[in-house]
């Protein structure tokens, strides 16, 4: 029984990796059930034995990809102590989950309007837990560094900005033409943390360039075709 | 004749925006020229007169998109002269464009391949020229900042993470729940540049952590679902 069991559960897994390639590479409306058969080399009612169409599949991938997160998160945290070398930890465990699973983070991108909404509530539960750690992260993060709190609106905002700098990788990066995934960690830990330039944020000159490219824009937005 | 000729014009730019709104709701796959024309309040043979097919509007929404932004640099460039002054103002540009044309930026996120050889082509040299024009501001302020040139792969990868902060506004922001777009372009600007704890970029630091957490993912991952 044990046997059988496993063997289904290893066929299931291997369904949804394939299922998951060729929904990455034509998108949820380009794939349909019958695609996934062909792809999997299985009789379209085999398939229904194990999902009720697409949806399932969308979930189970969301599902497994975001547990798999909140748990290396969870052992990050256990492991970690220090807000700095966890926010590290937290940019290399997302950075390796990622370049290991493209095609399941580009699905989990996608977001949850083709699920149901129960199926939906669970996935979205899941991703608020992900967000929420990384942002209990970048919280600890600013108030070991200034002994003060971060706004909370601004908190939100720097936790979505590190998720951009993470989940674009999928657009663009490639081992061999932009170095190892070692280095793309030490550059986004990096940059988040002390930008680009290092040190000297002067919030007056910040000012003053937003007072000015602001009017600029203004002014030739009227007139042009943007 | 000049009148006849804005008219079509103002409706062809009418048409690609509500095309354009119905795909970044349902993706390429999932509408089909009959919604389109649905949608835009015409027959389908009406809408051929415009379009040879849903390649024609991906790739226009994708031209008019990328020559606005490229316009927008450009003019950008030739108005501000100090490198964090451009970082700042291309920054700010490539925000306000987002958040005013939230449909037009995912469909333009989705790249080109469901366009023939010759369109990708086209778009891609635009966007060739966008990220380029990133490229150069990153490099200025680098070289400003610290006196010497980035390394290549390095300037490639941070010009990356910019874009990345930039364009996954599109997956969270909405300006009720997380500020103005004034903030969040001061927030992406000062992350990038000077970073979330502003100072104290201690490389041997990171360097020590790095070793930690990579032998740390290393004896788990063999261990674990990951």
């Amino acid at each position: 029984m044990m046997g059988e069991r496993s063997e289904v559960n290893e066929g299931l897994g291997e369904i949804l990796r394939q299922a998951c390639r060729l929904m990455a590479k034509s998108g949820y409306h380009g794939t349909s059930m019958r695609d996934i058969a062909q792809e999997t080399g299985r009789s379209l009612s085999g398939l229904y034995h194990y999902f009720r169409g697409k949806q399932d599949i969308i979930f189970l991938i969301n599902y497994h990809g975001f547990n798999a997160l909140n748990e290396m998160v969870r052992k990050m945290n256990g492991t970690f102590e220090q807000p700095r070398e966890k926010l590290y930890a937290f940019v290399y465990c997302h950075t390796q989950y990622f370049t290991d699973h493209l095609d399941e983070m580009r699905v989990m991108t996608w977001g949850t309007q083709e699920l149901p909404v129960d199926g939906a509530d669970t996935i979205q539960k899941l991703k608020d837990r992900y967000t929420g750690a990384a942002q209990v992260i970048v919280e600890a993060v600013y108030r070991e560094s200034f002994g003060r709190d971060l706004d909370e609106r601004r908190l939100s905002r720097e936790t979505f900005i590190l998720f951009g700098m993470l989940n674009w990788i999928f657009g663009w990066y490639s081992p061999a033409r932009y170095g190892g995934a070692e280095e793309l960690v030490g550059d986004i830990y990096r940059t988040f943390l002390h930008g680009l330039a290092g040190c000297d944020g002067d919030d007056d000159h910040i000012n003053r360039m937003a007072t000015r490219v602001a009017k600029w824009f203004a002014d030739h937005r009227a007139s042009s075709m943007w």
